[in-house]
């Protein structure tokens, strides 16, 4: 039996009744064949592919699991609700109770909507921003994320020119390109989409400085126009409160999302008092937005997030996994840029240019048990351990050793779409 | 302790940190105070508020709980699928099995994508239409509802003219109408909404002609445009095939939801062989979509749907209420219309311009335990047995006879936001 013989089989299977066998940004089509597509069980910080090899999983299912899979707490809290009800003719109790707590954590919010993706929360931003003054022109920062719908997704077929007549496009973390994207608007600013660090994949992170967040909040005040702070991929892994609170920077509207419910399937739009009215005048709504249960995981999340050290324990074991790394490098003379928050850290090879040297690291990692990822920022969750940790960094050990070692004949990027993605 | 006091007390405190107290299809606010907001718990056919009124419940979370809630196989597998694992960092098998199960069940379908909204399914169509052959229009019959994104929410607040850009729109189960909007759109037709039969709030219900469903389908045939048909109101309730398969008509994309997984939050476009390769080429995602309990619950769902007899069941007790109040209202002397499939039934009130009559009717069965609705189809679920039919009758007899008794004083129309409705 080789390692991936059911990943291979169920491959096999999905290409044949799902287009190009999977899709979205689950899909290990940009990955090497060390990564399995399919995976059977997770628990903790730990997860298992469907060929039963089991990893440290550095990925938290690309950021929901923020407590580790299968939370007591939380599941409990699940079972409990879902003994009751979940999807009813109506809300529960625990819509209420979840935006009250939300209410009381969040700096700027003074209420919430649920939806269930992230692209939801984003865009009932878009759709609240323009009923607010009833203006058009939303500001977005070039190759930033903020969902896959028709006005965001990163790849344009199937998409009009229509969808996006009124995005305007500027320049992350500048303020003189965000002062033109204004002014170009000329009085029609609805909303400017902030996304908390720089995010972006196959690409270092960065984090923007304090004059480029308080520049864009006194640019939304002085043209009445909302401030949006995308927190769905941040959210709870940077902070208890908005991410820009570290700045005295409080949005208008945040989106969150992915660890809301550690898993449990919620997003929320959350807004600020003067927002109020123009989200009261907007329909939006989906079939499951208002089930009980993720709601009931939701509360439970967020009891965690603020009686716990959740967020300083993620931060402790995601910088000594940094140091050891840099460490490691170092003393093998390879160089590698860890960039971006500790807790969702991104790892490129310098001098990597078909990132040959990244995937070979991060597949031996795959290959011996720690899910690392060449291309994507990784998310740390609470359940890892040090001693989790320094299992890792045997494994990365090995992996730079390996890499050195095979250094002067490793094979070029051998996978298509890496190839087009880099432009090569 | 009035039959309410939980419900008032939630609503006041979901005033503070919701927009409105409640936002979407499952808010009351078009409804009379006999409506509770907020509900405890669900199983089989019964629903309970939060003030532990019990209903017999002819809602079904506005669709989803087509075998009864909490459905005994269906939880089982949901169980056991949530003891090994949910939201991971990639699919699970049941992801394939799923697709393979939908693709054997539904005619058209060569293969499924998965995701969480009955708008995610509708919008993945459009931009799949689009792709196809690189056109734009999207041809809509007016009035037809098919989600609640800035381009088919039916509030324009906060929509922008160019959201629609490239939607034309049509009159429903009217060939010509069709057909000029063909002609209109020059060659650059991407897709065709078609919806199964009329179901709009507050007016009678009505299924189009054999020639309709034959003749959309010409149309797309001969330009080259696909037909998209919008299940995600009646699947599973009409047919176990697609709605159209009774007129032989096929679509090329089917948008399916609500009932999938019996509540459980999940939502798919199905296609034809001739779509694939547009629908693999577009960027759609979302953060939960590939969760893995929804999927076995919809795997056991559709067991169910393929292996039992909910729907002669669903169809024999949904006719036995339709007769019993047609024969209550005649003898009543009450005009009364029951439009639609008896399974997804809508029941309006003859001589009724401010709806007084139906929303008496209803809102005496409310207080007296059948959850019925005055301007929104209905949904029958299988867990419904002829004993809680005759129960409902017995209240339905009752409101008739109360509504007769009151019918020369009967207070109008009270509530603002119906009165705007009907243009009253």
């Amino acid at each position: 039996m080789m390692r991936n013989s059911k990943d291979s089989e169920l491959r096999e299977r999905a290409r044949q009744v799902i287009p190009k066998g999977m899709y979205g940004h689950e899909s290990v089509a940009l990955l090497s064949e060390d990564f399995p597509q399919f995976f059977s069980r997770a628990e903790g910080a730990y997860l298992w592919d469907c060929d039963h090899n089991r990893y440290v999983d550095y990925m938290c299912a690309f950021g929901p699991n923020l407590l580790g899979y299968r939370h007591r707490a939380i599941e409990e809290a699940a079972r409990a609700q879902a003994a009751m009800g979940d999807t009813m003719t109506g809300p529960s109790e625990a819509m209420v109770v979840l935006a009250e707590d939300l209410v009381s954590m969040i700096g700027h919010a003074a209420w919430a909507m649920f939806c269930k993706n992230g692209s939801d929360a984003t865009s009932m931003a878009m759709v609240t921003a323009r009923a607010y003054r009833d203006r058009r022109k939303i500001l977005v920062a070039k190759g930033t994320y903020h969902g896959a719908a028709p006005w965001n997704t990163p790849n344009m077929k199937g998409i009009t020119a229509e969808d996006r007549a009124h995005i305007i496009y500027f320049d992350y973390n500048d303020l003189d390109s965000a002062t033109e994207a204004f002014r170009k608007a000329a009085g029609d600013v609805a909303g400017v989409f902030a996304t908390p660090f720089r995010h972006e994949t196959f690409n270092d992170q960065y984090a923007p400085s304090a004059e480029y967040a308080l520049g864009l909040r006194k640019l939304c005040d002085d043209a009445d126009a909302l401030l949006i702070l995308d927190e769905v991929r941040t959210g709870f892994r940077l902070s208890r409160d908005c991410s820009w609170s570290v700045h005295g920077v409080q949005p208008d509207l945040s989106a969150w999302g992915k660890v809301l419910a550690n898993g449990y399937p919620i997003s929320a739009l959350l807004g600020s008092e003067k927002a109020r009215s123009a989200a009261s005048s907007i329909y939006v709504t989906g079939s499951f937005w208002f089930s009980a249960v993720p709601m009931a995981a939701a509360i439970a999340t967020l009891r965690e997030i603020r009686t716990t050290d959740y967020l300083e324990r993620i931060v402790a074991n995601s910088t000594r996994l940094r140091a050891g790394i840099a460490a490691q490098a170092s003393a093998h003379g390879i160089g590698v840029r860890q960039t971006g928050p500790s807790q969702m850290p991104q790892i490129l090879f310098d001098d990597d240019p078909d990132m040959r040297k990244g995937y070979f690291w991060a597949g031996f990692a795959v290959r011996s048990g720690a899910y690392l990822h060449p291309y994507h920022n990784m998310f740390f969750n609470a359940a890892l351990t040090t001693d989790d940790i320094d299992n890792t960094l045997d494994i990365t050990d090995r992996a730079f050793a390996e890499l050195k070692r095979r250094l002067p004949s490793l094979p070029a990027q051998s996978n298509e779409l890496v190839l087009q993605r880099l432009g090569l």
